[in-house]
């Protein structure tokens, strides 16, 4: 297992990860209708690094890592990650995670934060709970759930300072 | 006193209105040596409705409205206010914060979010509260103040159902 930064040749890969997860639209605020080359130009834009992880030579999930906000909130780092759907289960979040904050560390960033956790998400919310993210923030409604309707999503943040 | 959409036209009366307050770097998130022409690219993108408000002619606050998210995250809307420092108190950012939950309202969003209203900045946070507005998520030191150093930002958020 091997977490890389990726490289334009990785863009097919990271598609056919990123494609099902924007379609289905259960978990990221993305448009699901998004092209290939609207979705990669999010996915890979010049304000974020952007990585892939792979298993066996074969990549299985995607990162990406940016400052959460300018200026005076520019130590504070976001990450959005995609797993693809048949290796689910297997730590590949979670090992993502892990590099991801290694990475802003090394960067400088001082904290991290997830503006919208989709509430309904209980895999991803208790994976962050367990590598030590906080709920700061809950906001009631906040998510269009394709077949669950309106539901909550969360903030969550962690210092990356010394455990 | 009047609230318009912004037009080219003003885009000097803007930009010395939010130049100070970038420059200031106390209450927004931006990049306190941004250009006019990043500034004026920021806060009247073709991501959101830009709007001023007028005092006898004279455009004393802007503000701006978009959607907070994208996909499911889509009706919920954002909004960012400034006002000319020397009309602070009279009023104006209350005047264009009702005026924005009008535009919301109209505009099929069914609540607002403010993501990162800097603690530290009281007049503003119980301006929000007056107005309706929840403190809903308090980010542990995610805004670096000038002066301060590292203080919290909080997020607020208002349903813009019938009260």
């Amino acid at each position: 297992m091997e977490t890389r930064p990726a490289t334009q040749a990785d863009e097919d890969s990271i598609w056919s990860i990123i494609e099902p997860v924007i379609r289905a639209g259960e978990t990221y605020a993305l448009p699901r209708s998004m092209t290939r080359a609207e979705a990669l130009a999010y996915w890979m834009g010049d304000d974020r690094a952007t990585f892939v992880h792979e298993d066996d030579g074969r990549v299985v999930g995607t990162y990406y890592l940016r400052a959460n906000q300018a200026g005076g909130g520019d130590h504070v780092a976001n990450c959005g990650y995609m797993t693809r759907a048949a290796e689910s289960g297997r730590g590949v979040a979670r090992s993502m995670c892990e590099h991801s904050m290694e990475q802003a560390r090394e960067r400088g960033f001082r904290a991290m934060q997830f503006n919208f956790v989709v509430g309904a998400n209980g895999r991803a919310v208790r994976l962050w709970l367990f590598l030590g993210f906080e709920i700061v923030g809950r906001l009631p409604g906040a998510f269009h759930h394709p077949s669950k309707g309106y539901v909550d999503a969360l903030v969550m943040y962690r210092s990356l300072g010394a455990i």
